[in-house]
């Protein structure tokens, strides 16, 4: 009979050389650098560099990247139609989900490469904010030949110029979300891959499960929260209120981080330059303080600490992101991370075919 | 530190009241009921009702399935339009997963419902036939009002009733293919499933994951080898030099079975009554025959039956269905067990978020 291990906690399905985590310490690594180093030190392209081949690129690399992703951006006109056609009141992943499984890539074989892996990635912003515009009743905006992809990503959004905080802030967001180990919408991209499957059917199948709230991946509800508390003087009465109810506050807690998230860590740090003295920084600081506090008195030795949602709600609000738009902006990192899991899959793949123990009717 | 089960093997992730196999005995159960009796004495609808109920339907309940099935076949225009604009050379396959994530079902909210279920599973086979006539230049076949959906299949392909011979031959091939465990798509469903997310990323993710080779599923390479092979004689001499030279033998063996596979014995009992006579059928006799008695020669212990594969390309060879729509037609039956799954998963949910052990540099 085999072994009942529902949720798979504690069962490694591969080996990795791609991302390290260690929840007790509080630790990231992407490729044997730290998840805060990288933030401050690197762009988005270099992190894509980095976790499709295991090092940074040097400056040829890195233009020769930066311009592959620019040539692939616009979208085909059958894609944009298909977009048109959808249903307006789609949930945009659910959109960028049908978006990318139309991508017919340089031919739809396996194993995957990067040059696939770059189509996708370059068309997902275009793909959000082309069915975004359009929902809005907006004028179309091209991609900008100029601008990286971040700074393209905001530009199409809104049309104008965006400011270098709102970039970097983003960018900092966008690196640190890029990948984080088996998580289950990346576990599915190889669970497809394993059955030599083709790239678009793994990503397509990733941003499936990205879309379920237990992802994780959900600072719209910090947001709803912080805007609930409203003033500072309502942080400790509001959390009390909680935890005697035995509710739980969002963004703080991480299954698999015992300690303060890395990955809040150094959204904070972003967060603070820009957002200093504005009135949701300040409140966002006053119920982590308080939260730590108060969830360490009612769940002692629980060890609940912001987590990334935390502080990315900080970021994902100062660039005025619409809160419809928080889990297809995490498609556009996040398809990095899967890409490279994706392809260390592919070069040392086994099938994955767990079981399941039958409790039902016997004939 | 995780304990390493790459593949997965020995790890059951639930409990299942929905199919039981025994590989060593070559038992398939649905709910209770064996599948050679399943198949002998059942349509597909109420196989779909089995799945999903635990129990056959009464006549009432069959009607109503039937009725609503009915009802959700036609293809809303804008689902028309874009299978129209997909890119005309693309897998059919991805067609039917792009199609299907394009299908904005009552709500895109979990808990998945049979409703929902039903939405997908009714149009499956109109997206296949739609793209399939359009990609060949022929004329758009309405879904026929009164045909049950295997019959209403086989006339959407072709615009012509089928004969009563060609729908029990495929009906069976759908029965038996509607479930099988915890297969990688059917896994991945629930990967996906236990996020939370909708039904639709769920059946288009398992989609993406049956387009596989290594799923399992490959009538097309039976075939293939009954065309090389050809001749009566060139059997034995043929299945040598493949064992000499180490090669695999399509259509036999399987990960699960370790005895002749019941599928393929209730397949080749259907493919009996409409095809005796037929050289491919008296090829096949023969080659199961000196196939069995060589894989025990050559690979002594083996036990190397055939399986499902062998005995469908038989079916699918005589329903004349293209080679191509061979994956695309496992995903009409499959949609059926993919369903029941993921309500099961959703019924006791738990997020399945496995690990990985990392091998690569340190900071």
């Amino acid at each position: 009979m085999a072994e009942l291990r529902i949720g798979l906690e504690g069962v490694a399905v591969a080996e990795t050389e791609i991302t390290y985590i260690n929840g007790e310490k509080g630790q990231l690594v992407y490729r044997g650098h730290k998840i805060q180093d990288v933030v401050r030190n690197h762009c988005f392209e270099e992190v894509v560099y980095l976790l499709w081949n295991g090092e940074f690129p040097n400056q040829t690399q890195l233009d020769e990247l930066k311009n592959q992703l620019k040539s692939q951006r616009a979208l085909p006109d059958y894609l944009k139609k298909i977009i048109t056609l959808l249903p307006k009141n789609m949930d945009v992943v659910s959109v960028v989900r049908t978006a990318v499984s139309s991508i017919k890539t340089s031919g739809e074989s396996y194993p995957p490469t990067q040059a696939q892996a770059l189509e996708v990635l370059a068309k997902i912003p275009t793909i959000i904010t082309y069915f975004y515009n359009n929902q809005q009743g907006r004028e179309e905006v091209e991609p900008h030949a100029e601008y990286d992809h971040v700074e393209n990503y905001l530009y199409m959004l809104t049309g104008k110029q965006p400011t270098m905080g709102q970039v970097k802030a983003l960018e900092a967001y966008l690196i640190l979300s890029s990948d984080h180990d088996m998580n289950a919408s990346t576990f599915t991209a190889r669970v497809v891959t394993a059955t030599n499957s083709d790239i678009v059917s793994a990503i397509t199948a990733a941003i499936g499960a990205l879309k379920g709230p237990l992802h994780g991946g959900a600072p719209s509800e910090v947001d709803n929260m912080l805007d609930h508390i409203g003033t500072k003087e309502n942080v400790e009465p509001w959390l009390r209120e909680q935890l005697e109810a035995d509710n739980r506050i969002m963004g703080f807690g991480h299954r698999v981080y015992k300690a303060y998230d890395p990955r809040a860590a150094a959204l904070k740090e972003v967060v603070k330059e820009f957002a200093q003295g504005s009135h949701y920084f300040e409140l966002s600081l006053i119920l982590e303080e308080a939260a730590v506090r108060l969830l360490e008195e009612y769940k002692p030795g629980r060890k609940l600490y912001p987590n990334v949602e935390f502080w990315a709600s900080g970021v994902l609000r100062e660039i005025d992101l619409p809160a419809v738009l928080y889990t297809p902006t995490f498609c556009i990192s996040r398809t990095a991370g899967w890409s490279a899991q994706i392809m260390e899959q592919a070069s040392h793949n086994r099938l994955i075919r767990p079981s399941s123990i039958y409790k039902g009717k016997m004939p």
